[in-house]
C-alpha cells in the first residue's frame, strides 16, 4: 500500500527497463550509486541476484530510507538474507524505514538471534509496532494489512477534519477513505475524500460520513479478504480487532499481490514444488520441498508398476503392449490434468458450490466420452495400419487399444473433477493433494485396462 | 472500477454467504425479487447456475440497473447467453447500465446480429462510447480500462476545480485521482484528492499538480499494465492514446482480474484446457478447447511408445522391464513438473532474465542429481529385494533402473527449466507449449534409458 503514483516519473517494467537497470561495475559502492536513481522495484531485482554477502555491502552504501524501500519489494526471503549480513544497528534502520507490513513479512525469516539485535536497536515506539504486527499470522487480513490508516474522530467539523489532514498529510502515504471512528477508536463510519470536499465546513463528520461500512476482522484468512474485495471491486477495506475497534487497512494492491501469491503456490503445490520456492532458490532448500512429494508419487508409481507385472505373461507374449498401455496411460494422465486445472482454478475463485458437483461430473462424463472416441479410433486406425511395425493380431490390439481409451478418457474426466471437489469437502488443500491421486487412478486404470482387455482376447483365443 | 465501499454494507463472499443466497422457488419474479436485494456478486453465481433462458426470464423481471450491476458481475460468456434470449430493447436497457468496460466484455461474445441489435437499440452517445471501446483489444489497457476518468483543465483554479468536481460527483465512480490536462485533452498532470484539500482555493491547478506522472499506451498488454502497477504499488493508472491525450483509468481492482484471469490461463494453457473454460462452460466448448491438445500430445505419446517398440525383443525377455520403465519415465515427469511450474510462474512473474539462465540450470542439474541418487537407491534396493515377485537378475535390474532414474531427473529438472526459457526467448507462450516437450523429454528420455541399458547388459551377459 503505497501511493507513489504521483513521486515516480517513469514506469518501472521488468521486461523492458532490463538493459537500463543492468550493473557491470560489482564494486558496492558504484552498485550503490547507480541504484539509487532506479525505482526501487529494478533495485531490487538488482540486489536480488548477488549473493547476500555483496548485496549487504551494497544495502550499507545506500541511505537507510533508500535501502528500506528496495527491501520493501524483494523477495522476503532473499531481503532476510540481506539483513542477516549486515550490522544490527544499520540493519535496524533500514528495517524501520520499510512499511511496518512489508518489514515484519521480512524479519518472520530471521534467525531469532538475528530478529532480536535489529528489533532492540529500533525506536521503542516502531519496534513495539513490528512487535504487534508479528503477532497477526502472514496469511491473514492482519498479515497483509498496513496499520497506517487515516481514522477521524466523529464529533470533529467538516474544517477540523480538514486541518486534521492536512497535519497527517506528511506522514500517511495514502488518504482515499477517511474512516471515522468514536472515542474508543470503533469504527463507526467512512467517508471518502470526495465527501469532504463536497461537504459544508461546519458539518459534524457523524452527520455526513457513510455508517454502512464493510470490514473484515483482523483474523480472516487473506485469500478470503482478497476474494471479497475482488468480488465487490472495493479499493480499500479497513480491518478492525475483536471488538471492532480500527486497526488497519488493505488496498486493493495488497489483493493483487495475494492472488499472485495464492496463483503460484497454488501450481507449485500442484506438482509439490513448495509455495515458496522462485528460481534462485538456493538448491539444497528446493531439493528439501520436492523430494518429500517425489518419495509419495514414487509409492504410487509403484502401484501402478505393480498392475504391469501382475500381466507380464501377456507382456511376454505380445510385447508391443508395453507400448500401447504407455499411450493409454498417459492419454489419461493428459486428459485428467485438463479436468483438474479446471477443476482446481474454479475452486480458488469460488465456483464450487457442492450442489453443482452433479452437472459437472455429468459435463465430464461427456467429454470424457467424446474425447476417448476421438482418440480412440485416431489409435485403432494406427494400430491396424501398424505403425509400430508388424505385430501379430493388429486389428485386435487396436480394438483392445480403443476400448482401454476410452475408459481411461472417462475415468481421468470424471476423477479429475470429482477428486478436488472431495478434497476440499474433507478439508485439504486441493491444489496440493489433488495431482498424486487424479495420476494413481490414470496411470492404474490405464494399464489395467489395457493389459485385462489383452488377458480376456488371449483366452478367447484359446 | 467501481467506488462502492460505502454504498453496500455487507461484505458478499460466496463460501460463507452461500446459504443465504440460496434461491429455492425456481419461479422468475420470485426469484428476481430475492436477488434484488443481495449484492450483485451473489445475484451472478445465481443466474450462473441456470440456463440462459431461465436467467433471461429472471432478468426481465430485475428493473435494468440492478440487471446491469448483476451482468457486470457475471462470466461474459454466460452474460452474452442471458443477453442473447432477452428482447433486444430490453437488453440494450440492461447493457446502458452496465459499467462501459464491463458491457463491451460482454458484447464481443455476441452472434454479430444480436450485438448489432442491441447497439442499435441504445442511446446514440452511448453507442458511440461502445463503439469506440470495442475497437480495443480485450487483453490490452484499452480492453480493461474505464473511459470514466476525472479530467480538470489545467487553468482552473483550485475553487474551480472544487465546483467541476461537485458537478460531476454524480457521474463519476470514482475520483481518487484528479488528473489535469490542457486545451487539447494532453495529460499534463495529476492531483490527489489530498492536494486540493490541502491547496489554497486561488492557485492554478498547473501550480499545484504533479507534473511527472506515469501513464501508459491503450495498446500495451494487459499483462504488462498490471506487471507495472503490481510492482510500482499503484492503486490507479492512466490511459492514453498515440497523441497522450488522456482516454481512460485503470485501477488496482482491474489488476486483481487480470493477474486472477492470467493465472487461470496459464494453468489451464499448461494443460491444453482452453484459456476461458470454467466448471459450468458447455461441455461441447470444452471438448472442441480440449481435443486439438490431446491430438498433439497423442503425436508425442507415440513418439514415446515407438521408443518402447524399438526394444520389444528385450522386453520380450524380461518383461517385467515394463513395469520398471512406467516409473523411470513417470517419476522424470513428475521431477520435469516442478522443474517447469516454478520456471513458468518465474517467468509470469517477471523473475526470467535470460543472463540468470546458467544459473538456473546449474541449480537444477544439482537438484536432479540428488533427487535421482534419493529415488534410485531407493528403488534399486526395492527391485533386489523383489518388490514385484521373483525375476532373474534382481540386482542387475535394480542398477539399470538406478541408472536411469539418476539420467532422468537431471533429464527432467533440466529441461523443465530450459524449455519455458527457450519459448519465451522464441517468441512462443511458455504456459502453452512447454509442457509437450517436456513430457517428450522425460517420456522417451525414461523409456529409452531403461531399455538401451538393460540391452547392454544383456549383450555382456551372454
Amino acid at each position: 500500500m503505497n501511493d507513489k503514483q504521483s513521486e515516480i516519473s517513469e514506469a518501472s517494467d521488468p521486461q523492458t527497463d532490463r538493459d537500463e537497470s543492468q550493473v557491470d561495475s560489482h564494486e558496492p559502492d558504484v552498485v550503490a550509486g547507480r541504484i539509487e536513481d532506479i525505482p526501487a522495484a529494478d533495485g531490487a531485482d538488482v540486489l536480488e541476484e548477488m549473493s547476500p554477502a555483496k548485496a549487504a555491502d551494497v544495502a550499507e552504501y545506500l541511505d537507510p530510507d533508500t535501502a528500506g524501500r528496495i527491501l520493501s519489494e524483494m523477495d522476503p526471503m532473499l531481503a532476510a538474507g540481506v539483513l542477516t549480513d549486515m550490522e544490527p544497528p544499520e540493519a535496524s534502520m533500514v528495517v524501520s524505514a520499510m512499511r511496518p507490513d512489508d518489514a515484519v513479512d521480512v524479519l518472520e525469516h530471521l534467525p531469532a538471534r538475528v530478529h532480536d539485535a535489529i528489533v532492540d536497536e529500533m525506536e521503542p515506539e516502531e519496534a513495539a509496532e513490528v512487535r504487534q504486527l508479528e503477532k497477526y499470522p502472514p496469511d491473514t487480513a492482519g498479515g497483509i494489512m498496513s496499520p497506517e490508516v487515516t481514522a477521524l474522530a466523529e464529533n470533529l467539523t467538516v474544517q477540523e477534519a480538514v486541518e486534521e489532514l492536512r497535519r497527517l498529510s506528511e506522514e500517511l502515504e495514502q488518504m482515499f477513505y477517511v474512516y471515522v471512528v468514536d472515542q474508543r477508536r470503533h469504527l463507526v463510519g467512512v467517508l471518502s475524500m470526495r465527501d469532504l470536499i463536497l461537504a459544508r465546513p461546519e458539518r459534524r463528520l457523524s452527520q455526513i460520513m457513510r455508517s454502512e461500512v464493510a470490514s473484515v476482522p483482523v483474523t480472516m484468512d487473506q485469500e478470503q479478504v482478497a476474494r471479497i474485495m475482488q468480488r465487490n471491486n472495493y479499493l480499500a477495506m479497513p480491518v478492525v480487532d475483536e471488538r471492532h475497534r480500527l486497526i488497519g487497512i488493505v488496498t486493493a494492491d495488497d489483493v493483487a499481490d495475494v492472488i499472485q501469491e495464492e496463483a503460484t503456490e497454488d501450481l507449485q503445490k500442484m506438482f509439490g514444488a513448495g509455495a515458496e520456492e522462485r528460481l534462485l532458490s538456493p538448491w539444497t532448500f528446493s531439493f528439501r520441498k520436492r523430494i518429500w512429494w517425489l518419495e509419495v508419487n514414487l509409492a504410487t508409481a509403484f502401484l501402478a508398476a505393480w498392475v504391469i507385472s501382475r500381466f507380464d505373461t501377456v507382456i511376454a507374449l505380445l510385447p508391443i503392449l508395453a507400448a500401447w498401455q504407455s499411450i493409454v496411460s498417459g492419454m489419461g494422465g493428459n486428459a485428467g490434468a485438463q479436468a483438474l486445472a479446471v477443476a482446481i482454478r474454479g475452486i480458488a475463485m469460488g465456483e464450487s458450490a457442492p450442489r453443482l458437483i452433479g452437472r459437472v461430473l455429468h459435463r465430464e462424463f461427456l467429454v470424457g466420452l467424446l474425447e476417448g472416441t476421438a482418440i480412440g479410433l485416431t489409435c485403432w486406425l494406427c494400430a491396424a495400419a501398424g505403425i509400430f511395425g508388424y505385430h501379430s493380431h493388429p486389428f485386435f490390439i487396436g480394438l483392445i487399444v480403443f476400448l482401454a481409451l476410452l475408459f481411461n478418457h472417462i475415468n481421468a474426466c470424471v476423477t479429475g473433477v470429482l477428486i478436488p471437489f472431495a478434497m476440499k469437502r474433507f478439508g485439504f488443500d486441493p491444489a496440493q493433494s489433488s495431482t498424486i491421486f487424479a495420476t494413481t487412478f490414470t496411470d492404474c486404470g490405464g494399464f489395467f485396462a489395457t493389459l485385462w482387455l489383452a488377458e480376456q482376447f488371449m483366452r478367447w483365443l484359446k
